[in-house]
C-alpha cells in the first residue's frame, strides 16, 4: 500500500512567478501535484492549499492556521508535507514543534531557492526528500532541504540564494538522502513522551535584540512602555554585553524585576552561549537572565512567544527554558 | 633590519586570568611581550597597553581612542598589531577599517579564545599570524585568527568556542598560514586610494532591527521618538518582511520621510540580500530604505554610525553606502 501523504501548500518561493513587483506566489496545489507527478505518483497523496503567501508574512496568526491544518490531518495520514517559502521557514517549523505536541507521525517543511516553474529549480529534489521523509514514519517536524533533513528546532536559514541554504545548528543533521536512500540518524530523531495534543496558545510579545557596541539601555524602558513580555537579547560571543559607558546589566535587572523575561543567547551562529564563563555574562545570569545555552535564536523567539502563551510567572517561564521538548536546547549536565 | 612593530593591548581573553566574577583582563603588555618572546624577537616590538576592558566593554569611545592610538603610531612603524577581545573584535576591526583612511601599513587586530597563560591556548599561533601578517607591508586593517587573515570589513564571529571563531563573509581570506609561510591573496588586499589621514567622525545613533515574524511596526514610531538617526535591519532572507497583519512596509515609509536612514540586509550569514528579487523587498526599496547588498550586519552598522559622523543628508548616507570604500561591499554591476 502507498503511504497517504497529506500536501498543505502556504505560498513560497516553490509556488511563485514573475509578476510586476517581483517573484510572488501564483501557482497553487493542483500545479503543484501535476508538476510533481514522478514522486507524488509513489503514494496515495491528498493536496490542499491553505495559504499563498510569501513567507516573510507567516506570522503568529498563520502559525495557529497552519498547526490546526496539520492537528486536523495527522490521524488520516502517515506523514504531512508542507511547502513553505525559505524566508521563515526555521520560524514556522520551530513553533510548529512546540505547537504540536507529541506528534506521531512525520511533518515535514520544505520549499526551493528556486521556483518549481524555474528550468534549474530545485524544489524536486527538496520534494523528493520530503516526501521520502513523510513516509518514513519517524515522527517529528523537520524541514528538508538540499537532500538534508533538519530538526525543526534546529534549522537556520544561513544562505540567502545558495540551494545550501539550511543549516542544522548546533546539532547533527536529522537525515539525509544519499545512495543509501533516505539515511536517517536516529539518535537524532525525537521520541514523542507522551499523547499528541495541539497546544497552539502562544502571546506575541517578545522582542529581539541583537547587540550593538554602544548600545543604549534605554531602549529597555522602552520596550517595558510598549508592554512586551519577554525579550531575546543576542548577546556578544559566548555572553558578553557592556556595562561600562552604558550600563546594560543594570538595566536588565531592572526589567527582570518588572516580571519580563529575558532570555540570553549569543549572536555567533554556532556553539553554545555560556553566560558563567566571563564577567560580563555572570552579572547578566546573576541579574536572572535565563540562560538560551546552545538554541538558536529562532528557538529562542519562538519558545518565549509559546512559553509567554501559557504563563506569565517568570519562575514557570524559567522551568520552561531548563526543560528540552523538540531537541531544542542541550542542557549542560551540571545544571 | 628586523621590522618594526607596534603592539597595542586592549585587553580581552587573550589577556584573561580566572577572577571570583569570572574571567576578567588581567595581565598586560610586559607580561605579554615576554610570554611571546620567540615571536617578539623577531621583530623590534614596542608594546603599549590601551585599554584593559573586556571587549563587550569596547564602544564608540573607545574606537576613537584605539583609532588615535594607530594613527599616532602609524608614522613610526612597519605594521601595528592590536590585541582585542573576539566579542566585539569583528566590529572594531570593520569601524577602524573606515576611521584610518587609506592607513599605508598593516593593522592587525587578534586575540584568542583561551588567555595566553593557557596550557592550551590559541593565542601564540594568532599572534604568529598577526605579527606576520603586520611585518607583510601590504596595508589596511586585518583580523588574524586561527591562521587566516581577514579584511577588517569583513570579519564575523560565528563561533562561540572554537578556535575558528572568525569567518570571512562574502568575501576570500585575505591570505592564510600554510606551508608556503603568509600566504597572501593580493586580489583582495585594500589599495589605498588617497593620502592617510585620521576620519574619526561617528554618531552613535543606530539601533539594529533583527526582524522576528510578527514584530509589531510601533517599535519604528519608538526608534523615532528616541532620537535614532539610522536603523540597521536585518530582513528575512534575500529581503523579506510582513505587510500584512503589520505594515512594516508603510512604517518604514514613514521613518524614512522623517529624514531616518535605514539600512537593509539579511539576517541569514552568508550571501547578499537582494530587495528587488520579491515583492515583499521591492516595496521596501521602494520606500526608500538604502540597500545592504552583500555587506555584514557589523559592516552595515558601523559604516552607518561613521557616515551619520559626517553628514545627515539622507541622500549624502545613501552615496556613502553605494561607494565601496575597504572591500565592505560588492556593488552590483547594474548599479
Amino acid at each position: 500500500m502507498p503511504k497517504k501523504i497529506l500536501l498543505l501548500t502556504t505560498g513560497g518561493t516553490i509556488a511563485s512567478a514573475p509578476t510586476a513587483q517581483g517573484l510572488a506566489p501564483a501557482i497553487g496545489s493542483d500545479d503543484i501535484t501535476e508538476k510533481i507527478a514522478p514522486i507524488a505518483s509513489l503514494y496515495q497523496v491528498t493536496a490542499r492549499d491553505i495559504l499563498h503567501l510569501d513567507s516573510s508574512n507567516i506570522q503568529p496568526e498563520e502559525w495557529r492556521l497552519i498547526a490546526r491544518e496539520i492537528y486536523a490531518g495527522a490521524s488520516g495520514y502517515d506523514g504531512i508535507v508542507v511547502t513553505h517559502g525559505t524566508d521563515t521557514m526555521a520560524y514556522t517549523a520551530c513553533i510548529l514543534s512546540f505547537l504540536l505536541r507529541n506528534i506521531p507521525i512525520p511533518v515535514v517543511f520544505t520549499g526551493s531557492q528556486l521556483p518549481l516553474l524555474h528550468p534549474l529549480t530545485d524544489a524536486m529534489d527538496n520534494l523528493r526528500a520530503a516526501f521520502a521523509m513523510a513516509a518514513s514514519g519517524a515522527p517529528g517536524v523537520f524541514v528538508a532541504f538540499n537532500r538534508k533533513i533538519i530538526l525543526g528546532s534546529r534549522a537556520v536559514k544561513v544562505r540567502t540564494t545558495g540551494f545550501d541554504a539550511f543549516e542544522s545548528v548546533n546539532a547533527p543533521y536529522a537525515g539525509s538522502v544519499n545512495s543509501a536512500g533516505l539515511d536517517l540518524n536516529h539518535a537524532v530523531l525525537p521520541k514523542p513522551k507522551g499523547p499528541f495534543f495541539l497546544d497552539d496558545a502562544m502571546e506575541n510579545s517578545v522582542f529581539l535584540i541583537k547587540l550593538t557596541p554602544g548600545l543604549d539601555p534605554q531602549i529597555f524602558d522602552m520596550l517595558l512602555q510598549m508592554k512586551y513580555r519577554g525579550i531575546v537579547l543576542e548577546a556578544f560571543g559566548a555572553g558578553g554585553l557592556h556595562f561600562i559607558h552604558r550600563d546594560l546589566v543594570s538595566k536588565l535587572h531592572k526589567i527582570v524585576e518588572h516580571g519580563i523575561s529575558v532570555v540570553v543567547c549569543s549572536q555567533c551562529l554556532y556553539e553554545r552561549s555560556d553566560f558563567s564563563l566571563y564577567q560580563t555574562g555572570k552579572k547578566v545570569l546573576e541579574n536572572g537572565a535565563i540562560p538560551g545555552w546552545d538554541m538558536t535564536t529562532e528557538a529562542a523567539v519562538t519558545k518565549l512567544i509559546w512559553a509567554l502563551g501559557h504563563t506569565h510567572d517568570s519562575a514557570k517561564i524559567r522551568e520552561i527554558f531548563a526543560t528540552d521538548y523538540v531537541g531544542e536546547i542541550h542542557l549542560p549536565k551540571t545544571q
